[in-house]
């Protein structure tokens, strides 16, 4: 990985979305261990059966967000990072063909755990969701789930 | 609807099945005002870059779950219900191919709010996530995100 | 009450302390519909068996400070308002003798509910606990646990 | 520390009651790894403004269990825990005099982090709040805020 791609590994993650980000169309626009901020166009797959966005997506999106800036600072000190829990709170319904935007930041980043929290907002530039994510540190090597620990960035 | 489908709503669900929940797989056992059951298999579209299930999607079942047996129990007395908060706990990192099943049932069903807990949980009966949500109750007519709020159920 | 205290409610609050408030030691410092923001030294009452802050207090301060503005907002509307949710992330253990600072703001104060966040800091600026509350607002008259929902400021 | 003692601390943590839990007046009815019961009558000092019980305390209790048992568990292992987050969700309001029991139970018990659950129901079995910790792990001489964790059961 070149420097350029530490700084921002954007591009990196756009090119080797994970299933998950690809079932959702996940676009990063900036993804250090700063700051990570990514956007969606609202299609069918994310609607529930009222026709507004499944809390679901948005739990997600902000689930996802706050990991790759974990894992990105994680990185850094030879760490991978795993999700603990996740709060998020829906506070604007959205419909089909909205634009989004997320953008997470770190609260805390320690060598134990991490915290970010991420806001999601429309187009306009109101508040849609927001929630934070409480994520493990793993020393180099330990085990997830019966198989190794590893990131589409090594 | 017929006294069948309102005693059990989880053939309806699996014929009218939303964006989000085609997207995630996801069939339900059962599905009413007082227990909702519902069961997928981890795909490729579930996993985050390690590997593993990505957390927005235990996030987005126990959401999917605590929603539809919301509904059917406001349905009954005209509400809709919208969810308000998302709080998950991850217990188990879990990979592909391995078939899970999600199990909510209601805290309290007020006239105001409502809250539903789901437990996710792998074939062995181990623990993988648990989830709540607040929902709250809308009386008929009310608007949500400038559109009507319908349920396929009606 | 006069149009000064209506601006801010911090001397009302602090001449009327609740119990918990008072249980606390907690003063505030501004206290209006936008903006909560209160202090204290941290004694033996705090304090869970390791000699550090026992987590509850930080959620009790979390709850207090999104309650007094939330309900502060509501009055203006003839609303009252009731916790339904409170979700507090827990950053840096503090010791006896310290002085907190903790201050709220809302993310969103809608007709049906609105969600209050608060962080809580250390004298140094560090942050000690972060967590948002959501809560439910009631038209006046409405009655909670079998009696009448008073404020200290009516 | 006794066979007995270790099988139920109980009687132990009656007797060496922390700052918080003599605030609160918590007394402890069973106390293990396994499972933690207390009960508590509504006094004067956990009141908010409208005469009924501040979701802070509500917080607190559930805090304080999941956090005994958690240590308990721990202390086996020869590690001590501290709390990462908590959610609690408030179900129904109660008022002076009312007495109250809480009651724990882990939902994991790692090595790395644990999950508790508490339940708070009145003297009626009716529930009145329900909330999760997530506790991180520390190995023995891990220091919490420049100083050692200590536990009053050791």
């Amino acid at each position: 990985m070149t420097e350029t791609e530490l700084a921002d590994a954007a591009a990196v993650l756009n090119e080797h979305r994970d299933g998950w980000c690809s079932a959702i169309g996940l676009t990063f626009v900036r993804a250090n261990g700063a700051e990570v901020i990514a956007e969606w166009t609202i299609g069918p797959q994310h609607l529930q059966s009222y026709g507004i966005v499944h809390g679901g997506v948005h739990c997600g999106v902000v689930e996802t967000l706050a990991s790759v800036g974990a894992a990105l600072h994680g990185l850094e000190r030879g760490q991978s990072v795993v999700g603990l829990e996740n709060h998020t709170s829906f506070i604007r319904a959205v419909r089909e063909g909205e634009r989004l935007r997320a953008r997470a930041t770190p609260l805390t980043r320690g060598r134990s755990t991490q915290v970010w929290e991420a806001s999601i907002t429309a187009a306009d530039g109101k508040l849609v969701a927001k929630g934070s994510v409480r994520l493990l540190c793993l020393e180099q090597g330990r085990e997830i789930a019966g198989g190794p620990a590893r990131t589409t960035l090594k």
